[in-house]
């Protein structure tokens, strides 16, 4: 990797494999990173030591864990009780929008992020959206990043005084085989991301639900062999 | 007030004079109101107090109360130990991006509501930000609030289905004056809110922060006297 400038970014991380690409990606373009990671209410907090691990690895100036409590609005099989789906095709997990959807999550995350940039004075916010294996979800969208820019914009002190943010989703047309390349080119540790939306009671991903069924085809099309245990796979 | 339909409306409540008249305004246009306030690392949790009991005079169909952790990042006097400035002129308040300034506080807010409102099925979020008087934070313009809903409209299930979503700001080109005008003919008991930045420990608001300070003044020109008690007036 380069070297680190005094150029701050701020990096969303959740431990997957898009947001820690998307780290490897940020400090690779020169800046100094201060990752941010949400404890929501999410059923499994396997992710939240996969972020920390993740960040150590790859090297954060600060990285934020924080608190926030998206159940009292429920909404989704991420965060309520409603059944996980598993062993879908992949065309059927494509065409929808997912009963793993949850409502603003992306623009609750980024709002986040403007805060900790203004607040530190940095200008640059990483997310590690993808619009092509992911078309379900409305925020990973071109035109929805596009349009946080904007708004981002508008919202600040630094916006208003003419220090432009600029949301930079540098996975957005990426194939996920593209994505694991990548990574493994900037000398991201794959084995230290979680994926599974249903892990087993000892840690492994269950290789069935729709987020490991994508990452599983993502690391097949990559010719990378996915280095992180399964219960079952297909 | 007009009786209530099933149209629901998601409402950011802080316990202060402009989102308490905006929750009156909801509710005299029909809406079913859900009620969010925020517990943010504000010094003073009599403001959370306070929009409990607006809540309840004014009638909502659910209260939902947040914590977020906006003290992780700093950067404001109402959150961090940085002076309250006290005594200045109407025109050094109105002039500056005041330093009380929270980096993208409605950003946040805003988007806790429209996944308040997703989940709800409610197209219809209203928040109390007002242009004139504060022109200081960049996130009360009518830019900005129709930036966020351009936005709003491309993140969401929701929007992406054409259930487009509105973001009411009703207040936002009235003066304080005209604010507590229509509150009062709309039956708003405004001894109950709180607006001080600093007040007595024994309850009284300091009657010489900026917020004090503009709240006095649109009660003046309003010709209506404020009901709540101040340790000093100017």
């Amino acid at each position: 990797m380069k070297e680190t400038t005094t150029r701050k970014a701020v990096v969303l991380l959740s431990g997957g494999v898009d947001s820690t690409t998307t780290l490897a990606i940020a400090r690779n373009e020169g800046f100094e990173a201060y990752a941010l990671t949400f404890r929501y209410g999410q059923r499994h907090t396997c992710e939240i030591d996969a972020a920390r691990e993740t960040a150590r690895y790859i090297g954060v100036a600060r990285h934020v864990i924080l608190d926030i409590d998206l159940r009292s609005f429920g909404g989704s099989a991420l965060t309520d009780d409603i059944e996980v789906p598993k062993g879908r095709g992949l065309t059927d997990i494509a065409a929808d929008i997912p009963v793993t959807y949850v409502p603003a999550r992306n623009t609750i995350f980024l709002s986040f992020a403007l805060a900790f940039a203004e607040t530190l004075g940095a200008q640059d916010i990483y997310i590690g959206v993808n619009a092509l294996d992911y078309s379900g979800y409305p925020d990973c969208r071109p035109e929805y990043i596009a349009a946080f820019e904007r708004m981002a914009n508008l919202a600040t002190k630094a916006g208003v005084e003419g220090r432009s943010f600029r949301i930079h989703a540098p996975l957005i047309a990426m194939t996920k085989a593209e994505i694991i390349r990548t990574g493994v080119r900037l000398g991201v540790d794959y084995s230290l991301t979680t994926t599974c939306y249903d892990p087993t009671d000892d840690g492994k991903a269950c290789g069935r639900c729709d987020a490991c069924l994508l990452r599983l085809e993502g690391f097949r099309q990559a010719g990378i062999e996915d280095p992180v245990p399964y219960a079952c796979e297909g």
